[in-house]
């Protein structure tokens, strides 16, 4: 048979990615990246004049497509495949990442008459601005008696979706009024593509609070958070919630004209960016974890039954994997962490021996920290620079350093910050493993897991599991090939089973991260110290951390 | 009647610094410096091959004799005063620095069979080698049920004479048993210069466990401590202990001869460098507190009664003001953590800046770190990079940094750093007053107060008190000329009357630093935060600070 293709799309915080992929042996012939024109907005709206709150990061839709239109074909001229032998689309998108739009789905921040409303643009997964929301529909939750609901799994994050629209409707009811919807962005990309309403259960499951059981959060609620709240999730998030590995709609003549494709393929739900590394990175075992390491980090493993607590999500079944519940958690930051230590904390020297050397800075402080023994620098760090999701959900905690003293070196600090996420790593591990999971080896993938050998090695002797890495740099984009693989079908040289998809299309390195058991065991009296510190810092009663984040908010 | 002269001269950790100084007005007609040929040995002995363990900070005694022969007949030439006007040295010194002695006062470590022996040297006080045997000393004062005694204010220091003493006695006891006396550095050179026995008070009491009412420690505790150390304070300490504001004995011919001075004038008592600085920044009243801000900070207040708890030295009478017992603690780094953080952590960009305007990164990072209001960056430390003295008196607590997040900047750090100073300071004074003192004021010294003027106003946010800036840039050496011309008395030329010695000599500027009440309100919030985190990492049962730094000491 003619070999057969699909389309990945990677949509991520600054920039859009694709892959086009041969079904049959994952083989990667063409890739495109386009970064979005605009970036990030966390200052000011593309006017150039209306400034933005602290906190606030917004994205413009239109660079969405501007991904589509150059990436797709770009990636049929560069593979000389056929479009004819091209079958599926599949998409991943940074979540929650939303924005209103009208009845035709048209951006209400494309209207010139919502250009300088901030609230009419799409916010992004890390948009910061409706902590206020949050904390409001945690106190809800409280009132209620719901902390140990799985569909809240604890304290609620400012990142999901109803407080962001909350925030809408709070700061400019007028916007919230004249959406006639609100959306995730990878829904709206697979809307304008296919033209169904339909939405993925990926982002309404994680970010929305929806469930196959009982669908969104009830009226009542919904009313208790806002009067006008009441019929959100009927009126402004119509649609029905489509599974992983199914299709969600065919793609429309326009699009197919527009991107030389041919209409009528199968285009995938969207899927959460980081899910999309499930198949992409080849979890193809249910005693496997997936761990990605990027600017923050994310670990999805299997479960037959839900567990939603303490920061994991893992109430949705079919959202990643057909069959199976997934529970996910992750570190507020990771690359992120390194990246700020190494922007704003290395001293003029490092720099300029690195540069001698000819190595990035990353390089020098992991050479000169790799020789260090663990617990030898007598540093330890609690890895909240960007809050903490597992076990405290609580963003507002912060970073600390413990151990400092007049010798205390940069990569010290350095190897510190890379334990202390490999400690929070773990903890997130520990929780899976006490709701039942048997968790044996860890598949890695994310910049960080090819650039890193120490901290690789380092997470491997403070979790004590075997680590593998992704093959694919890009294991997100491929991971989208792989379900459009399966929205496409066996029929139409797809696939109709996961587990055949992934194990057909991706694979890992034959790189192992094994680990030594006299640095576990050092580690183990560490991470002992690192819990109770994050204990005692993180649940202490009287929140100090909290006191002092007040003291800066009321500035 | 003509104008008479005394000399002070100030023993640092680097260098001895030499004044004269006119007794009528204090004012300083030529002053010197001479840095110590061998500077401090931490890594090796003089002979270049015998290396030293890591904690050990050695000085060559030698040193000290050659600011001497340097510095004083410089003084002479400089100033052009007649020998004859001269009628006093007074003379401070680091402590406790010690050294060994045979029966003519020459130091073991000049002896050709010692010096390749590190215990024959002069330690310094900032050497930490002897941590075990204050461990031992403190276990013995714990099951003595001694930790309230007044003698040894709570748990001890490994700078401490006994100690170190011990140190000598354990690692290299032929040492021990040749040595004929065992004494402070200041007290060797006043020995030298008079060939006087006599020791001073004031490192006697603060260094040594002696008071007025009961001597030094009795023979049981010393021989609890080690057998051999049974006789230690009859046999390698002897000489009467002489009280500040008095004469230790009149120079001899020979080094009158020497320096170019006149035989017979009167040698002060050697006095604690720092506590120099009490006439030298001109405390002329009870309600005053001196503050000296260097590498580490010293606070000095006057009591009517002792008092010694918490790492606060009190119980000596007459050691620095006569009439007076004197209260000390201090912060054990404040401008060695400032130093810390610019050196290792302050990145390229910002060195650049500094650069390009022509100024120093202090300089920089206060102007960038001035614009904050207190609170404002979230970010709090605990100021114990050296340990901590008060409260905890717990050299291996280590410093900790709270409150970081991805936008924390340099400048935030900085003035985080400095605050935590500030706030350790405050908890000392806060001591001071629950002891009874009335604190009005404070005199700063040290060359911190002089460039640091966002310090110093934090100082006076945080503490709520008024600061002024002693005049002098030299006060440790000026207090030792102070002390000279009591040594001399009224009828040679000098002074009878602390107070109007002091009066006269010396002065504050005219620049005051006056609490803002605003600020003091947002500063009394944080404190109470540093407070409640100092309590929970100092002062918490597990001590995890102490489980960190154990591990770090296994490797």
């Amino acid at each position: 048979m003619e070999d057969k293709y699909t389309i990945g799309l990677d949509y991520g915080t600054l920039s859009g990615r694709g892959v086009l992929v041969r079904c049959r042996d994952g083989q990667v012939l063409a890739s495109g990246v386009k970064e979005y024109s605009h970036g990030v907005m966390d200052r000011f709206l593309p006017d150039g004049i209306t400034a933005l709150p602290d906190a606030w990061c917004l994205e413009y839709p239109g660079d969405y497509l501007e991904v589509l239109d150059e990436v797709v074909p770009a990636l049929l001229r560069e593979s000389g495949v056929d479009k004819k032998s091209i079958i599926g689309i599949g998409i991943d998108f940074t979540s929650c990442t939303m924005l209103p739009v009208d009845k035709n789905g048209v951006p209400l921040c494309e209207k010139e008459e919502f250009a300088h409303r901030r609230n009419a643009y799409a916010k992004l997964w890390k948009h910061h601005g409706a902590q206020k929301q949050a904390d409001k529909v945690n106190e809800l939750i409280e009132s209620l008696g719901l902390e140990d609901s799985p569909r809240f799994g604890g304290k609620i994050s400012p990142e999901l979706l109803i407080p962001k629209v909350m925030e809408i409707l709070e700061e400019d009811p007028e916007i919230y009024h004249c959406a006639d919807e609100i959306l995730e962005a990878g829904d709206w990309v697979t809307r304008v593509l296919t033209g169904s309403h339909k939405r993925s259960c990926s982002m309404a499951g994680y970010k929305a609070w929806w469930n196959s059981r009982e669908g969104y959060v009830d009226r009542e609620f919904l009313k208790q958070l806002h009067p006008e709240l009441e019929d959100f999730a009927a009126e402004k998030m119509p649609g029905e919630i489509c599974g992983i590995g199914e299709s969600i709609g065919r793609l429309s003549e326009e699009w197919a004209d527009r991107l030389g494709l041919t209409a009528g393929i199968e285009v995938a739900p969207a899927i959460i960016d980081s899910h999309a590394g499930v198949p992409g990175s080849c979890l193809s075992d249910v005693k496997q974890m997936m761990m990605v390491l990027g600017t923050s980090s994310v670990m999805v493993a299997l479960s037959e039954k839900p567990y939603s607590e303490k920061g994991v999500c893992g109430g949705v079944k079919d959202a990643i994997v057909p069959g199976y519940y997934a529970l996910e958690s992750g570190l507020a930051s990771v690359g992120d962490l390194f990246g700020w230590f190494t922007d704003r904390m290395v001293p003029e020297d490092y720099r300029k021996e690195a540069e001698k050397e000819g190595i990035n800075i990353h390089t020098l402080l992991s050479r000169k920290a790799e020789k260090l023994e663990p617990g030898e620098s007598g540093v330890l760090a609690l890895d909240w620079w960007n809050g903490n999701k597992t076990p405290f959900v609580d963003g507002s905690l912060t970073g600390i350093l413990f151990g400092l003293t007049l010798s205390t070196k940069p990569e010290e600090i350095y190897r510190a910050l890379i334990e202390a996420t490999a400690f929070g790593t773990k903890r997130i591990v520990d929780l899976y493993e006490q709701s039942g999971l048997d968790i044996e080896e860890v598949i890695a993938s994310g910049g960080i897991s090819m650039k890193n050998e120490m901290l690789m090695q380092i997470y491997a002797d403070v979790l004590g599991k075997k680590i593998k890495i992704a093959a694919s740099d890009q294991a997100a984009a491929l991971g989208s090939a792989v379900y459009a693989a399966l929205a496409a079908g066996e029929t139409a040289g797809g696939y109709d089973s996961y587990w055949t998809a992934v194990r057909s299309m991706s694979s890992v390195k034959e790189q192992v991260y094994l680990p030594d058991k006299k640095r576990m065991e050092k580690y183990t009296k560490l991470y002992d110290i690192y819990c109770a510190l994050s204990d005692i810092m993180g649940a202490d009663s009287r929140d100090l951390l909290k006191e002092l984040r007040d003291m800066k908010q009321e500035q």
